[in-house]
């Protein structure tokens, strides 16, 4: 059963993560026993999906640790190298909040830091799957049918997280309550993780869905296909602004204009309240080739060049709720149920 | 040069074309003497574009009468025949168009039928030129800077029309005074007309140009990197709603939450006035393939359905302007040069 996958194990000496570059064609295991490997894995997104990147922050502390043993670096030479952790992916805050979790426990030894590691992990499958029922209740409560018709975009699923998922655990959970339709999934250029990895996901699970390029998105929304868009989150500022995917925000747009809820699911941690708008987040530009070829064959001429961002932002006026463990924020409206003020951090 | 290719011509005993689909590896002629070959080439989208399709309709008549003298068929037959051309595509009214407008002329024989069939080609050149002068004119005043940022969806080029462009003809028009700094192209999924073709095109013309992924035109729209944004049209309902390629909607939305012009460039002839509104366009549902293969390989569970429709329909309120060739109309603003009431089809 796939919801009871395990893409995060730490091994003893290393961290055994799903390959999802091979997905959905094969469900391939691979053990990282080196930073090199680790950072490799971030970088060509074997292993991507903000929570999980949070876990892998974490558990990448102590297989740092490991390898310093191994290769008697400096103590300099350990700080460098989860450095280099810490910043594969600038845009996903959780990867450094991750690292940073578990960088003053360095010195307790690589138990320690494995032990905080795993606690990271066993939370974020609890604070996943309280967003699950968050998210479900409120828009069941918010869209008031019986059952439910979901746009997603990107994977925010059992393969961004360490288990259920997040903007895929609502999914589950609408479904696990026999509330769910079907789901609409944005196949999610360049890379594809909507059609590789949410629609693998959603078959695996029984779940009905569609998957459709990710320019049908707004012609789905406005013709009344869809009852509400969810997806995940890379990094929110302390105003809501939403980082992730390249797309979410012009299925944003989308969702404004035909009066549906657009929803954000995320773990508090991916709120950044060192950040106080959108504009203050930096954009990770990726290569051409993700664009311009594929498969290894040019889609394009040999001398046209891409533009290639990994995300946008999209601005907390076109968001309705932002769903976190803790609750519902309403953002749009202004309205806090609860009576927080704001996101808070942990 | 790429500006005096010449897309579609009468051989004598066919219609000698471009096989899109070998687009950018290879430009590889092809000539059309069959009705069977006529219409498989039409739906796999070897030859397309709007007003490409108005004079193949029409030249498609002439094949298909030089086709019944040759195979003995019956008139009934030979109008069937025609039907079948004339219903390849149900979005792209300018088929039907093209069809309609010397389908009169059959019992005057082949002749008489190319002969309407290349003025209808010599026509849609002068209008295109025509087009791309009213576009630029308007644009320039409108964005009020010397030079533009422009992005485009699909391909409203050469290849989509007999010569220069529509949409990609006001590119060109603007490339030549001078006033152009750059394109944004989408890549326009599936079957990537704006990285095969528009690129190419681009490429050709030394026209300078980046390619996106079409989930990033909302972020790059709203981020200020574009001026307008500039698009064909398949069909233009009475009340200006516009049918163009799946993704052009995303396009208008972000262009009118960034407070910038949305543009349509189409001959008078994409206009229907039977269609009051864009609600009653027929649009084309293609196969699932297109969506979740790619180059033969499968990019989603191999149970997974897809969700394909070729356009979507993008409601008047969100077209700052229609440039046909008799002027420009600015739909949005109910503003109307020269004091038309509404576009009317030739």
């Amino acid at each position: 059963m796939s919801e009871h996958l395990r893409p995060i194990e730490w091994t003893g000496d290393g961290i055994r993560v799903i390959d999802q570059t091979q997905l959905p064609g094969r469900l391939a295991f691979e053990t990282l026993r080196t930073v090199d490997s680790l950072v490799d894995a971030i970088v060509r997104l074997a292993v991507r999906g903000a929570p999980a990147l949070g876990a892998i922050g974490a558990l990448g502390v102590a297989l740092a640790m490991d390898e310093a043993g191994r290769e008697g670096w400096s103590p300099a030479r350990l700080q460098a190298e989860i450095d280099r952790i810490r910043d594969a992916r600038p845009t996903a805050v959780n990867l450094a909040w991750g690292v940073d979790r578990v960088r003053p426990l360095v010195d307790a030894g690589v138990a320690a830091v494995v032990a905080a590691g795993l606690e990271i992990v066993a939370q974020d499958e609890r604070v996943n799957h309280a967003i699950g029922r968050h998210g479900a209740d409120w828009i069941l409560a918010r869209v008031g049918r019986p059952t439910v018709r979901v746009l997603t975009h990107c994977n925010a699923g059992i393969l961004a997280t360490t288990a259920w998922g997040t903007a895929l655990g609502v999914v589950r959970e609408l479904h696990a309550r026999g509330a769910l339709e079907l789901v609409y999934v944005d196949e999610t250029r360049p890379l594809l993780q909507g059609s590789r990895l949410t629609a693998w996901e959603l078959a695996q699970g029984g779940i009905p869905h569609l998957v459709q390029v990710d320019g049908a998105a707004a012609s789905t929304i406005l013709r009344g296909l869809v009852d509400v868009a969810i997806i995940g989150a890379d990094r929110i500022a302390a105003n809501g602004d939403t980082a992730n995917k390249i797309g979410s925000l012009g299925v944003a747009l989308a969702c404004a204009d035909a009066g549906i809820p657009f929803v954000v699911a995320a773990p508090e941690s991916t709120v950044d309240v060192r950040t106080a708008t959108g504009a203050e987040i930096e954009i990770e530009m990726r290569g051409d080739a993700e664009v311009l070829a594929f498969a290894g064959i040019l889609v394009a001429p040999a001398t046209s060049p891409a533009h290639n961002p990994a995300f946008d932002v999209t601005p907390a006026r076109l968001i309705s709720a932002i769903v976190t463990e803790e609750g519902v924020l309403e953002v749009s409206s202004g309205h806090v149920p609860g009576g927080r003020p704001a996101p808070v951090a942990r």
